[in-house]
């Protein structure tokens, strides 16, 4: 989920994305049109979250980083692979498509990688043993 | 994923959440630590988002609404479950222990609850036909 501030109001904007590519330094790259209103929501505030969660395997990343709006056909060509065609299937030719460019600032996490089983098994420890549940790995990694 | 706003800097602040209960209504229903950040951060804006993501059935959930603190044991005890004890040992005795209520005023969902491969044919045939391909249902309910 790519979450942007909504304009004016103080809300927040959210929709899921497709990560196209993501640099050795966590940059990441995603296509979009350049008409959507996370276009214009970036252009009023260039502050993003992106969250990813992997409920089945219990991981949760809060991504936070800065957005640009790269309209650069060479790095579009440099990214574009044909699936994309699934989204725009007028190519590379589209007016209408842009790059949003995402630099990481921030990246905190929460790994309990276990499976459910030994997560519901932790959970009544702590309940039996009266100490509090340890939900795995957290932490913050600054970029 | 509980998204609030970070104080002061414009930033945005997440964290996995379990929602405790939903209510007819919509509302829901959070149990947290009082001195925990996001309580300070609903303090300053008591705009929030949840967003909820199953990437492995293609649902995706963006809820918007407003967070009240709840201080409240009559409800706390209401809401309580035994399993609680894992994050509260103390119990409803806990002094750090306060409710976080969000009511919903807008729900956004992109619904492709399709298998991967049902979601791949899509994709492929969309680049076969030359045609956007149609991510499933999405919309918006106003609450």
């Amino acid at each position: 989920m790519l979450i942007t501030h909504e304009k004016n109001v103080g809300n927040l904007s959210g929709r899921p994305m497709g990560v196209n590519k993501i640099d050795d330094d966590g940059t990441m790259w995603f296509f979009t049109r350049a008409s959507s209103s996370k276009v214009d929501e970036i252009e009023e505030s260039r502050k993003v979250a992106i969250a990813i969660t992997n409920e089945s395997s219990n991981n949760y990343l809060m991504i936070h980083g800065t957005a640009t709006l790269v309209d650069d056909k060479s790095k579009m060509k440099e990214l574009w692979s044909s699936v994309m065609k699934a989204w725009f299937p007028l190519g590379l030719a589209d007016p209408d498509m842009t790059l949003i460019k995402v630099t990481p600032s921030e990246v905190e996490y929460w790994d309990s990688s276990s499976s459910k089983m030994i997560v519901l098994f932790n959970i009544l420890k702590a309940i039996v043993t009266g100490k509090e549940y340890a939900e795995g790995e957290h932490g913050k990694i600054n970029l």
